[in-house]
């Protein structure tokens, strides 16, 4: 009998905790295998601090149930990125040994591109020098830029929430009576994803969305234009959608005061970015002379889990818990990804996929989503993406609020 | 038998449409007196232009409960002030010629401050000038703002979509183990009402709000800042919701870039705001060294159907209901207000109040609701708002998106 470790880390997502209640449901299913549950906090640098909590609370279903309705990364987080094996193998030496203490056979590392890293380079260390230890990575990420799996667990609620809010923005800025435009930024620094389920947003009821920008074009200001101002001619209200990383043909981000070179960094070497919303409107206003006004949704469109897709939250749930189904099989160094069996019924099944070939490397939406103009989605992104939004959970309030999973840190 | 007339204007909300519904059942629920219903499309301007719509389309309860979950105003909005009466007789003369084309015996008018404004005035003018038309108002404003009513249907929507985003965000925010700042700008010009929402996130589950900062108190930077730091000495991650209307001590707006006397102003003379967030977010960074971010929830707060209260939503179509149930009897020159009969349990009835004694006056935040340091909300205030924001409409979805009333613009 060994125990399971879970380690949560990069950005929330509204269903992260979803995945951390398959996986804590997951350990508590395999009573052959699996003793006790334990939670990391604040990913691999918790562990290495030796912060370990016994995740038992989690065996009352209530505790659960408000676990999967609780946003962000109910652990706490981290962005320490492991260096490569050979590097440093005294820190691999004191990961393995507090895991030893703790009788660890198991670990998930629930995460995205950062954390299939830390789970690739954890499960080689552990083959290569004779630890069993089997580590499953089990994906998340609302730009959903994974490789190999279908889509990736938290796409689904930001790519709803981006969707909702679009149609529900237009909807207040039709009022008036004269010309008015909108443009609103989401997240996504090279890949559209997020951006890109903007255009989920049009049905019958409401066009909730005219335009859409992704890093996988690059933006003509004159193109741009031209295509705001032909969408003027039949519609009073337009709606642009624009990713933060927007960029020009040169491959300067599109973003107010941009500075070649000049900008920042996170701890992973990702450009810190913000201001292609605001830049987009200042051309808007000041070439067409429309009224223009932009929003950037910021953190809530990861974390607002009061707005998410059943289809997210279970499959974030199901990600969870098979993959500890993986591990206690004996697998390492996969991740629990998804495969579509098919569009029409939506069909999905949780695989095992090798994580190395995951680990560090991004999807990006392909040509055959995107209209030949670069302004908008195809019929083929729109079967991809819409089952993905699909369903309301039931979700617990209390007093008007969104209740939450007790806290233990 | 005469006809009904109901007009929207002003910002919109996630509920004005509720109290539309409710003046549309209320029209079909007074066969004896009411023939058709009419809907002017963008206010008062509208009717000047003759654009009178039938609303017949909602004899069907399933767009009746379609329109109630679809934000922002329906039949389109205006920001026209009617002119004193007195001043311009041909214009009242040509509204009330076209009231007469349409046997329009009763009109309703949905909106805030301003609609009680065109409320009094047609009411007098009809009064005066011996026109046999009841005009009576419908109370909507997202900020809680006017005066007479215990309330306003829209606050209890957009407070509740104000005090959940501070709770989501303050999980997303407490992933790392560095102390963090969210600073989050909510709409409020002179009354802090929407801000002081943001204390209504606290329960056992989550302090989603640490600092409110309300237009009702001068903000005095280092008082503000040493309050950030107390804070700070027991809470790694510290939430701050701002009214976009916060003023120092001499009354000049707190806001990036701000100018005296150089702000921008609506039609009606209000300034044009914003920036307090990033001003506050700035101040903090600087001076005491904290990781901080501003967000602004923009038109979303006002917006939001999908978070609605369900309170909000059935106060408002009851406030429209029984405003033409007043009009019905007789009634003019009304507003259909809140009289709070009791806290606990939370009772509300729908009363006519006098709309001259409304309009053109704003209801501040009282004293005995914000704390001594003005950085907080009383007990008073808690129990006053908290029932407000009770309880979650069953929503319709199609596909993960919120559906909405056929247009008929």
């Amino acid at each position: 009998m060994e125990n399971l470790l879970v380690i949560q880390s990069g950005g929330p997502t509204a269903v992260i905790n979803s995945s951390l209640a398959g996986v804590i449901k997951g350990g508590f299913s395999h009573p052959d295998k699996i003793e006790k549950v334990y939670g990391g906090l604040n990913g691999i640098e918790g562990v290495l601090e030796e912060r370990l909590v016994s995740l038992e609370l989690f065996k009352n279903p209530e505790a659960l149930r408000l676990l999967k309705q609780t946003p962000s990364s109910y652990l706490g987080s981290c962005r320490k990125k492991l260096p490569a094996i050979g590097e440093d193998d005294a820190l691999y030496e004191k990961i393995f040994d507090i895991f030893e203490k703790y009788n660890i056979g198991y670990v998930a590392c629930i995460g995205g591109n950062d954390s299939m890293d830390t789970t690739d380079k954890l499960s080689k260390f552990a083959k290569e020098f004779g630890k069993s230890v089997r580590v499953v990575g089990i994906p998340k990420t609302v730009d959903n830029d994974l490789v190999l799996t279908d889509h990736t667990p938290g796409y689904g609620s930001a790519a709803k929430f981006v969707a909702n809010c679009m149609r529900q923005i237009a909807l207040d800025t039709d009022v008036y009576q004269m010309p008015s435009v909108v443009v609103l930024e989401a997240m996504g620094r090279n890949a559209g994803w997020l951006t890109a389920a903007a255009a989920l947003a049009n049905d019958e009821s409401c066009t909730g969305t005219d335009i859409v920008c992704l890093p996988e074009r690059s933006i003509d200001k004159a193109d741009f234009l031209a295509k705001v101002e032909e969408v003027s001619k039949t519609k009073k209200t337009i709606m642009i959608a624009v990713s933060e990383g927007i960029r020009d043909k040169d491959g300067n981000y599109i973003k107010e005061n941009a500075k070649r070179g000049g900008d920042a960094h996170d701890r992973f070497g990702h450009a810190a970015l913000g201001g292609a919303g605001k830049t987009v409107e200042a051309w808007i206003s000041a070439e067409l002379g429309f009224k223009s006004r932009s929003i950037e949704l910021s953190t809530l469109q990861r974390c607002y889990s009061a707005g998410a897709s059943l289809c997210d939250v279970e499959e974030a749930f199901s990600a969870g818990f098979e993959g500890v189904g993986f591990a206690a099989e004996g697998n390492t160094g996969i991740m629990a990804g998804f495969v579509r069996a098919s569009d029409a019924p939506y069909k999905m099944e949780v695989k095992p996929l090798p994580v190395c070939e995951i680990a560090n490397k991004e999807k990006a939406v392909p040509d055959d989503m995107i209209t030949a103009d670069g302004f908008g989605m195809t019929q083929k992104f729109l079967d991809y993406a819409l089952p993905l939004i699909g369903g309301e959970p039931e979700l617990i309030y209390k007093n008007g609020l969104l209740q939450f999973a007790p806290t233990i840190k």
